[in-house]
């Protein structure tokens, strides 16, 4: 089975729920930009490049559902869709990427058109395209990352990076799927990820369905592996990277890092060209989301810390670039990443 | 409310049910070696120090549950007591140290007294010492821990190294504990410690008794605090410390050890002289119990990981004594540990 992560059907945007994965496998539907906002940020959808993927469509849906409102309405609502969408998570980079793609587009195409119902069109088609656009990327990154990783090999990588974080093939997951299909026999290890639980619930689930071997620990075991000698490289995904080569991604993945440099392993950031945002000069300058206190206390109905205890639930952490052994982009693998190796190869 | 992990009532052993807490605080009594080895394996009581006095009185059970036996059958079925008792948990020496003492006064018992009810009442007794001495070990190492902290500081400690981890007081918290008592103002960071959340749950549920100020976080989420400057200094017990000082403690104690030398972070070791074990020259020979994949796969009745999955389950880690600042015992505080300054403690 194929994981398409979002569909656009009957004029819906569908997508996979995540939060019941991999319990439950059911897909909801959007008909809104405020609902799709909803949606991301209650983490229906995560993982960078499918947010961004979700907010273009969240673009279009508004548009559709605007169609028949006067060129001022559609205009003054539809800027309040952007503005929805724009406040649902604030570290991932591809959501304001991707909604500031859509705003050109909706710029070029209201100065040719003149009525609400053909800039519908062309906002959906742009949505099309990015997601498209989204999975023709991971498989490039896919095919450059795959040289990086060996055969009997063991791959650790944290939270999901996979299909389910895309809009199909995956940034981390897709390079270890393009290296298996090269005929290299991988194997994974996947930290289950708390509070959210992305690694037990989604990259396991992922890796199952294809028959991937996969191996769950808890987030607290890699080092104790590392230093056992079981893994031999990491690979994960970003949420921003900024123009130095620093790299937000998954709270604890700075924790894996600094072990990974330890114990000499290399660490891979697999993310493609709109997770890298050049007005960002380094990490220290990344918003890092703090989530609900409830996340941390237990998971779903089920609390087990004392009532009325403090909690700290920083969605995302920053590691810093010198811990990065090598980026990959969709355009080509950086390795040890720095701000002019960055701007070469975006310029490039 | 003081905290009594462990206490003897009406010719029983009574223990704190650990798997339980928060939302349920119960005892259960136990009334023969076989079933407090069971409690042991299950976790009913964990903690070095806690599952040493829990052998020793599982002995002085099984001692009067045999009270009336021949002396041929009273000396077969203790030895098959201690028998379960050394195979309940593999890790925290202290268990061995405890059956070894009650072993040798076992031993002398038998050569003063002629009939098991004599015995019976001499075991019991060291059973009581062990408890009594194993409080009198935290209250003076909890004074010569407190001096290491310093007003203001916010301390990191994971799993859970306090009063139900040990007879009372604590290891770990019983050095937090003491600095408060002297006028300290700490406040307490933990990690949830999966799988079994001794951090969430009876970290959080001792501090939040006492009103000691505590932050819960996930485990992946230390690093992301240290860098941040959150964290003053990293505390934490241990189940065997090896003679060249390494530590073997709950699994995520050497990731917390690795970032905490990368921040430039002290981090301290409380442990009584029962955890040295000068038969294990280094930690690489410390056996880590495996545990069930089921601890992994979800907590207690829930289940989130896709069916069938494979999973790694080691319940401890070895941190090297180079990444110890130092460890504190009852007799005096080790800073930066090595095999000389252990074994001169030890004899001194």
């Amino acid at each position: 089975m194929k994981v398409v992560t979002l569909r656009w059907h009957k004029d819906r945007l569908e997508m996979i729920d995540q939060r019941v994965l991999p319990k439950t496998f059911q897909y909801i539907a959007y008909d809104s930009a405020a609902s799709v906002a909803e949606g991301i940020r209650d983490m229906v959808v995560r993982g960078a490049p499918a947010i961004g993927c979700a907010a273009a469509y969240g673009v279009a849906l508004e548009a559709l559902r605007l169609r028949e409102s006067s060129r001022e309405d559609f205009n003054a609502k539809l800027e309040e869709g952007f503005h929805a969408l724009a406040e649902s998570r604030p570290t991932a980079v591809n959501l304001f990427w991707a909604l500031e793609r859509m705003r050109k587009h909706w710029q070029g195409l209201a100065l040719a058109q003149n009525n609400p119902s053909d800039i519908v069109g062309g906002l959906l088609q742009e949505a099309h395209e990015i997601l498209a656009e989204d999975i023709r990327n991971n498989r490039a990154m896919g095919k450059l990352g795959a040289e990086l990783l060996h055969d009997g090999d063991t791959v650790l990588t944290h939270c999901n990076a996979g299909a389910l974080a895309t809009a199909g093939h995956g940034t981390a997951l897709g390079v270890i799927r393009s290296a298996i299909e090269t005929g290299k026999h991988l194997s994974v290890i996947a930290d289950e990820t708390r509070p959210f639980l992305q690694g037990a619930r989604l990259t396991a689930w992922e890796m199952v369905q294809e028959g991937i071997p996969i191996t769950l620990i808890c987030d607290n075991m890699a080092g104790h592996l590392m230093k056992d000698g079981k893994i031999d490289a990491v690979i994960v995904g970003a949420d921003r990277v900024a123009a130095n080569g620093d790299v937000a991604n998954k709270i604890g993945t700075y924790m894996v890092a600094v072990l990974a440099r330890r114990h000499g392993i290399p660490f891979y950031v697999a993310a493609p060209l709109s997770t890298i945002d050049l007005k960002i000069n380094s990490g220290t300058d990344i918003p890092i989301e703090e989530r609900d206190a409830t996340e941390v206390t237990g998971y779903g109905d089920v609390t087990w810390a004392p009532d009325g205890i403090r909690v700290r639930n920083p969605a995302f952490d920053v590691t810093p670039a010198e811990l990065v052994s090598a980026l990959i982009t969709e355009r080509g693998v950086i390795t040890s990443p720095d701000p002019s190796r960055i701007a070469a190869l975006l310029t490039g």
